[in-house]
This record gives structure tokens, C-alpha cells and sequence, in this order.
């Protein structure tokens, strides 16, 4: 490459490109009868106002848009899937590393405490009889548990993501999600975290390379347009 | 939860939680004889300046740094791991909807450029004799590839992460490992995006869930400390 | 290759060593430090008497061999795990094809009968607080379940494997953890199958490239040698 | 279970059902358009005539009518999916204790032969331009490769297996794509190992619990009856 003569792709060209690609979004047809909805750690542990160290504000606020894309699925037949982060296999399922990350709030938390032991879904989200609920022990809702199988036996090949914490259980499962080949739709406003930047960090990073994003309106009006046959 | 009553915890006490913990790192021991360096895409088709449309001008500029850190590791005989996001199995082994995604910047990529087939390693980086290069046809170098049994085989449960995109190749990673049960050590300057902002932000979020996060030279010293058997 | 002329292996030769494997054994170091003992799918469905058509007599039979396994584990704290197949996630878990198989009994199996939801653990076996039990969705107690984070949490690259039937779920299982890098060790009289010659057979094939094949009066031995610091 | 009272199913019963199950057959429908020829290591290790002491006479026995079901399948655009045991990644993605496995015929193996190597396969089989080859580093095809990805995207959820040996390589492929939800049909005829009783055996297992076993010349049968539209 020498100077003066350069050929080829731009400093400015090429990150003007990647900023485009981050408000962008993947296109791909959307069919009810192929999708399901996951509903990612919706659960007393972080969505109960004040109740645990681990409370995120914004999952309580957007509970009731949660519960509006529930309520349409359950009317539409598309199934859904509840995830709870919880104590299973005595918590020797857990990542190795798992107990050293800041995250766990150390000194904050008492020696196993009920939310860690239950994972029980908020009360306005609580799964009806028939609907799964996988307890799982990572962020990833892929890992170690049956998911893909679970989604494998119900034909679906799209996955809607709304639930909490965007960058941590929700972005995870959406990169798992992808990697197995699987159409990923996240919900900008059903997802949450405790810090307002990193949601928006991490949705950009997730529409680029990784999901559709885009509000649970809209969600709902992609499967309603399928589902009246255009 | 009653006003004037409250009970538990504040707003502001679990988003101050939250933002002490991003801020925070894992702290964990690290045993050069039981870590492997992953160096992530280090290929011409992100780091040869001006080649294609998916250079990353910061992966150049790190290169040098990571070429003192994979020196380094080589002098304390610390397995170094390359990877590159290549043509494999003639494509069809990618996740089935990354052709849909905006970062495949569509219209600006010839029909199957050679920087898509051969996945070649940046020549300040090329791997050595016996160094393992795996190619990968997705994000995370552990899905669909055998890195995880490879590391098991050099009995390593620490990795350390270097590379390019922070926010795709290499913060997938790191979220695979974390969840393998490896000790996960990301350098903060030895990575690089597209966007210096979603670098930060992937930063944050790894730091308080799933990764020590450091710069290189504070890796080096680690291991330097152990080497020296305290 | 020349008639007359042959050079290198004739057909008896390379039939004679595949027979000579097939009754030899790996030798590897038994570390009791470093063992799990897995107990796979001991349950009612398959262990008691005349109770359903997956009885498998032979299983009841070793009954008291396990134990005797599992006593001498328990006395010298090598963790163990209990598998069951049992009815998780409502059987939407399972594999896809599962239900066209012949060994479903079709036409002799109650509708959603309790030995499919429990899988309890047959009365001579019962964990202990404490013990992990899995409940799985297939034959191999690796797939789709936390086993191997478990193993890794415990710290075991060795796992010594009974149960029933040899020939579907210790099988599979003990092919899944010679894929995953562990040692592998599996009782010749504490599992059981349904067909005395195809225990022998499984037996033959896993001792030829998968595990050690010995008795549970071996295993014993094997791992107290190691006890008394030999 | 009070003596002289018995109820439920005989020590007879459970054995004679055992029986019939072991010489069923699962019954589904086979789609040509959803389905992949998986050619299992038919590769000059196992093929070659008197070549290596890995040589399986039956192997080279079946290769003309494997290659009858690789035309029938190529004239039908079935994707054809060829997997060789290979030295891939310097060895080091092997499972950690394949080295002491009484089947590597220690002493009579050369050091690193290029049998070990290259993975070639067998020259009346060799793959066409376009046709995939997976090397793998063990037993199974699916475990640390990416096949059930490309098996994803082919949109193909029946895989037919054929190759060698029966009871190692194709068996365990067999049950990995069980467990990952695919239709399973094994060749009886176009499989071949060391051992005729335990090939038998493997198929008795195969066939109760894992996959539809039958002939070559029924699989393509069966094939065409799609292929006519009933």
C-alpha cells in the first residue's frame, strides 16, 4: 500500500460502512407458524421492585409490554418459552468461573438466598400450564439445556427474544440462537438491563451481525401480516 | 412494597450495584502453565489496510501489540491458538441466516473474494510451525470447531483473548469460554472494533459477567508473576 | 498390490489384532480424586419387577452390585450422579424420532404412564442429599444436560459408569464422555441389557476404543490401590 | 409384588417384546429433498487392500455398492456428505485418551503415517467438485464438526449412513443424529467392520432404538417411491 497511491477501501469508507451496518437490520420473511417466543429470566430476582440486589429497574417497567407480546402469542398459537435463571443440580451446573465475576454482588447477598434457589417468573408473566419453563444455570439459554431440541420438535426456525438483561442472558442467547441457525428477532423495548447505554450498545452490536431489532409493535404487526396470508 | 415504608433495596443502590460491577473485574489466579493466547481474526481480511470493505483500521494498529504479546508467549513456551473466519466446507457450515445481516455489506463484495476463502493470517502475526490455526465459520471459535477439545488436550483451563471484532469474533468467544468453564482474560488493547464506543460498551459488559479484562502488558505481568512461582 | 507379490497386512493379520482389541483394554491411571461415579437410569421404569414392559430383569439382578458401587463411593467421597429418563419439559425434549421406535412399546404403554413422568430412582439405589440426580431427555446422560459442567465443577476427568441398558444409554453415554475427553471406565456386572449377547457385544466395542471394560470387583480395587498412595 | 399374586408383565414378556423391538424397524417417511448420504470414513486407512494394519476387508468388500447408492444419490441431486478420519489440527483435537485405546495397534502403527494424515478417500468413491468432506478428529461426525450446520442449511432433517466401521464410526454418527433430531437410516449392506457378529449386533441396537436399518437396494427403493410422488 503505498502512500499517494492508495487504492481500495477508504478509513472514512469503511467505517462509514460499519456505521451503517449498526443501524441497519437483517430482512428475512417472519412466519408465526415457524416462531416462538422466549421469555428470558423474567423472574422475581430481577423484575420484583427492591426485593434483591439483582433488581433491574427497567424489567419492571416493561413487564406489561412483555405480557402484551405474550398475551398475543398465546392468541396466536405460537408457543412460548419462559427461561429462569435458578439453583438447579445444587448449583454445580453453573460456569466454573461463574462465582468470581463482580456481578454477583458479594457481601451484598445472603447464603443462598430464595431467587437464587426458585427462578419463579413474575407474577404478571406466570406460564400457563403446557407452557415451558427452562431452568437454566448460564446467561445462555442454549447451553446445557434442551432448548434447540424443544424448539426442533415444535418446527420453529425463528426465535423472538424479549426479557432481561439485554447484554447479558438475552444478547447471549441471541448469539447462540444465530449460531444454530435459527432467525433471531429481539425486542428493543421487552428487553432490559441497568444501564441504559450498554441496551443500546448491545442492540446495535446484535442488529449488525446477529438479529433483527426492533420494538414489540412491530414485532406483532410482522406476525399479524403473516398470519393474514401476505 | 408500601411507600414511605420501603423496604430492600433503592434504585440508586442496585444501579450503583450495577455500575460499581462494570467497572469491576473477576479476580481469579493465572497459571501460565495452564493458559492458552486465542488470537481471533487476525486475518488480511480485517487488519490489511484498505484491502476490503471489512478492514478494521484499529486491528492494524493493534497488531504490533499483539504481536508483543504472542512473542511473549512464545518465549514462555504458552500455546498460541490462531483462528480466521474462513471459507470452510464451501460455506455451507456458516449459520444460516448471516448472509441476511447488515455487516455483510452487500454490493460492495465481489462473488466469493479470496479474503472469504483463504482466511490468511496478517503477516506481523503469521503463525509458526506447529502453532494450530483453526478455521471457523462463525463468530465464536468454539461452536462447530474443536478449540474447546484442543485446550483440554494442552490441559489449559485459562484463555486469553486478543484480536478482532471486540464485539463479535472475540466478545463471542469469550462468552463460549466463560460458559466451558475457562478462566477468561480479554486484553482491552490488544482488541479492536469498528466503532471505539461498542468497544468500550463490550468491554463493560464482559468485565462484570463473564471476563477479566486488562491491557496487555498488565497480562504479561500476570504471568510473569506466576512464571516467577509467587 | 500385486498378487503373488502381496506386501504388508494380510486379511488374517488385520482380523487377529481387531480380535485381540476387542478383549483388550486401554490402560490408563485411576485417580479416585479424580472419579465420578455415574448411575444411569437405576429407576423403577426399568429395575422393578413385572411393574412395566421396560422391566429389564438383569438390571434388578445387579441391583445389589451397584450399591455395593455406590457404598464404596460414598465412603470414600467420589461423587456420584444418577441419571433418569423421565418426563421433562412435558416430553417436548426429546428427540424428534424418538417416538417411532420400536423399543416404545406401541400399544403396550398406558397413555403418559408415571414411570415416564418420575423417573424415580429404584428403592435400593436412593440418592442421598447432596447427590445430583439428571433427569434426561435421551439415551446419553451428556446430551443436552449440564453433566459435563458438572464433571468440570468437580473437578473429575474420570468417570466410572453402571447402570442400564448397556447397550443404549451406558453406551451412548460412554461414548459421549470419551468424545468429551474423559477416561472411561464401565462395570461388565453392574449394567444390564435386555440380551445377554448384546451386552456382550457393547462391551466388546467400548473396550475396543472407548473405555475400560472390567468388573465392579476391579474398579474397586483399582481405586483403593490409588487410595493407598500406589 | 407379593408372590403368588403377580401382576403386570412376566420376566417372558419383557424379554419376547425386547426381541421383537430388536428386529424392528422404526417406520417414517423418507424424503428425498430433505435428505443427505453420509459416506463414513471410506478412506485408504480402512479400504486399501493389506495397506495398514486399520484395513477392514469388508470395507473394501461394500465399496462397490456404496458407490451404487453415491450414484444413485448424485443422479438425484441428494447431497452426499464424505467424512475422513484425519490428523487434523496437528493431532491435538483428538479425545484425550484415544491414545490408549487397544484399536491405535500400538507397535504396529509407523510414526505419524500419512494414512493418518491425509484421510484420502478410497478411490472408487472419490467426492466430486462441490461435494463436502469432512475431516474429523473422531468417532462420531457430528462432535466438534459442523455438520449438523451444513445439514441445517441444506434443509435436510434425514441423513442415510453408510461406510465403515459399523460399530465405531457409523454407530456413534448414528446416534449423534438421533440425538440431534434427524431420521436415521443405516445401510445394512453398504456397512462393513472387523467383526461379522459385531456388526450384527450393533444393527440389532441400532435398529430398536437409533435408526431404520436396512439394505441398499431397499433404501433407494424407498427413495424412488418419493421420487414418484406417493
Amino acid at each position: 500500500m503505498k502512500k499517494g497511491k492508495r487504492v481500495g477501501f477508504s478509513k472514512r469508507e469503511v467505517l462509514t460502512l460499519a456505521q451503517a451496518a449498526y443501524s441497519g437490520n437483517p430482512l428475512f420473511a417472519v412466519d408465526p407458524k415457524k416462531t416462538a417466543l422466549l421469555v428470558i429470566d423474567m423472574q422475581d430476582e430481577f423484575v420484583k421492585p427492591h426485593w434483591t440486589p439483582f433488581w433491574v429497574p427497567d424489567a419492571t417497567r416493561i413487564a406489561k409490554r412483555v405480557r402484551r407480546l405474550v398475551d398475543y402469542c398465546r392468541s396466536k398459537k405460537i408457543p412460548i418459552i419462559f427461561t429462569a435463571y435458578s439453583r438447579t443440580h445444587s448449583g454445580l451446573d453453573r460456569p466454573k468461573t461463574g462465582a468470581f465475576m463482580p456481578n454477583r454482588y458479594k457481601g451484598k447477598v445472603p447464603d443462598n438466598p430464595s431467587y437464587f434457589r426458585d427462578g419463579r417468573i413474575w407474577h404478571e408473566l406466570v406460564p400457563r400450564e403446557g407452557e415451558v419453563v427452562i431452568h437454566k444455570p448460564s446467561y445462555g439459554a442454549f447451553y446445557d439445556t434442551p432448548l434447540e431440541s424443544i424448539l426442533k420438535n415444535l418446527s420453529r426456525d425463528t426465535v423472538v427474544i424479549c426479557g432481561t438483561l439485554t447484554n447479558f442472558c438475552c444478547g447471549t442467547t441471541a448469539r447462540q440462537a444465530y449460531e444454530r441457525g435459527f432467525k433471531v428477532i429481539v425486542g428493543s423495548d421487552v428487553t432490559a438491563t441497568d444501564d441504559s447505554q450498554l441496551h443500546e450498545a448491545e442492540l446495535k452490536t446484535l442488529r449488525k451481525g446477529f438479529a433483527m431489532v426492533t420494538t414489540s409493535t412491530q414485532i406483532i404487526r410482522k406476525l399479524k401480516r403473516r398470519m393474514q396470508g401476505s
